[in-house]
């Protein structure tokens, strides 16, 4: 009984804990005033089925058990956005389109990676299933800004990136094995690699950073004009902000895009190292085997408390012992948050508040 | 690819998995307004650190996998309340008593029972640690009550147990093996069996039923006065309440309550046959093997939304193709919750829509 935790596992206490309800309660509340009607999917279900919806290679890092009701093999979802295109595309398949879902949840991973060892999280976000365009995007990523500003965050960024970006440059002039090559060089901004198999590529390398300037090289070197929808839509997206977020553009960025159609996007907040959430475009399947674009965010709780939500003052008012039902109560409907004495040696200290009551009268301490 | 999930477990889908989320916002909005402090222990920990907290045989029907990391079995938790005790009991073991914490969290079960098969839950609750006196337990079961009539459910019933009566009743009369027997037949109210043990516990049987009724039944069979404490607490309690909500006893019903110490209860709500959550008083366990004496309660979401509470109607503006950015945002700000159109084509009614605008101008449809 030493209360020590496994690896990637942490309680919260308060005011952390409150500060994350707090922060869900947000997140959604504004996603809601989009019209974005919350689901809440079962904490596991049939591996098999959940893995089919998963990115690659995602059920094998799922706590995977035998259930002795069905005898198959049941997941813990390591992910909740799979779980919610499986509602959309089930049960709420005869639903107008686009669908509009936002939920929040704990997910369980079996391992943590460097950059985030945590493998027990709370997952927050909001899916739009039935459209990817430019227009639908837009309001994602707005929901977004505005839910995390409601939130209470501030000095908010976006790194864009266009995951099929170098797919989509290299059609038809590449074959498989060799465009394997120059995505793997692109990652690792090997220059002289990626001049070995086409010097065309090599803007790519300079065209990240801050966004106008990235979208510029990257039009100097889209000469066939394959790239033109791809970049005036995510121009239009980032004209729709209307600088309320700083923005940066990495346009050949795979990493943990490989779920992502034509658009993906991180979320930083100031002073948080991490990303504090990410979205972009991607397809739903369904039973016929038919393929619905959607698009969607994601947040993690933790990282998003590490902008340091977490810290406001607790104000708590100390009722002395015998303090009659009726005043707390009105003391209550004031929106104080009361501490009643059990015992006559009670104290407000012991209680930790702030504030006591004598005489009626509150006094802070 | 069917979308069917594993028996006992389900998708909560709109407006039930917002009426989820609005109860327990609710819920714990209320119990912190009294001082609770919200608690997020992580969904899974060491098995055997969670077994000694959890009542006996907890820990058998949670699901148990090897952690890769620690090479050590984890177990997800299955009940809320034994996190928080060993919270309580280590983290926060130096905080001045008596601790008011408060939490809502997923718990998954291996095995449903009959009358409640479902086994992935949403458990929510408030429990106090470090007092079991009346005034404790006083507190404890008005939050409950107020918490849920501020959920907006209606026609509360409190059925309350004394699960040591029995014990305390027989205790120096009858060895362990009689107490036993004398117990299983109390439960099978079978008062030949009951009768042929020793008749001075016949009464028990029939102290069962609307509070005062059974209070006078029990008073008139505790003629040692060995009850009399409990007795008096009880009553002090259901004073307390002041015809708040119908209260009903049952002074030897044990099921479910193994946990608990001279004061158990069970939350009903009109028109729901489960009852729709529980509590009492109990021991947290230390380190040094100290025990410490809590109360608390927990609710579960499902039986409590099935009180009708996810019925409530829904109001949706369509925002038609082009209404400008400060146009909907002005709207949500007044309330309203927006969807708008992202096609020309895109209609109100595809959309789900009681009301649209039109020229600046709000109907209804």
């Amino acid at each position: 009984m030493t209360g020590l935790l496994p690896e990637g596992f942490h309680d919260r206490l308060p005011p952390a804990a409150d500060a994350a309800a707090r922060l869900e309660a947000r997140v959604l509340g504004h996603a809601r005033l989009y019209g974005y009607e919350q689901v809440d999917p079962p904490l596991a279900e049939f591996a098999d089925e959940l893995a089919t919806r998963l990115k690659a290679g995602g059920v094998r890092d799922a706590v995977r058990f035998i259930d002795p009701v069905s005898q198959r093999t049941l997941a813990i979802r390591p992910d909740l956005t799979a779980q919610v295109g499986r509602i959309a595309a089930t049960r709420m398949g005869h639903h107008p389109r686009p669908v509009r879902l936002c939920y929040a949840g704990q997910v369980l991973r079996l391992s943590g990676s460097e950059l985030d060892p945590q493998r027990a999280m709370r997952q927050i976000g909001a899916e739009l299933i039935g459209l990817d365009s430019v227009a639908a995007a837009s309001e994602v990523v707005q929901v977004a800004i505005e839910a995390l500003h409601a939130a209470g965050i501030t000095g908010l960024a976006i790194d864009f990136t266009l995951p099929d970006l170098v797919d989509t440059l290299a059609a038809g002039r590449l074959d498989p094995a060799t465009l394997e090559t120059l995505r793997d060089r692109l990652d690792a901004k090997d220059a002289g690699g990626v001049a070995a198999i086409d010097r065309r590529y090599l803007p790519l390398i300079e065209a990240a950073g801050p966004f106008e300037r990235a979208m510029a090289k990257l039009r100097s070197i889209d000469a066939g004009n394959a790239l033109a929808s791809r970049l005036d839509g995510i121009s239009r997206i980032a004209s729709s902000l209307d600088g309320q977020v700083a923005l940066t553009l990495d346009p050949t960025e795979r990493h943990g895009f490989e779920y992502q159609s034509w658009l993906g996007f991180s979320l930083f907040a100031q002073g948080v190292r991490a990303e504090i959430g990410r979205g972009g475009t991607y397809t739903v399947l369904h039973d016929e085997g038919r393929e619905e674009p959607a698009v969607g965010f994601s947040l993690y709780a933790d990282p998003v408390l590490d902008t340091g939500l977490g810290t406001a003052e607790r104000t708590r008012l100390f009722l002395p012992y015998g303090t009659r039902t009726e005043e707390g109560r009105t003391l209550r409907a004031q929106g104080w948050v009361t501490v009643a004495a059990l015992e006559a040696s009670d104290t407000p200290q012991a209680q930790l508040c702030t504030h006591t009551l004598h005489n009626g009268e509150i006094t802070a301490l």
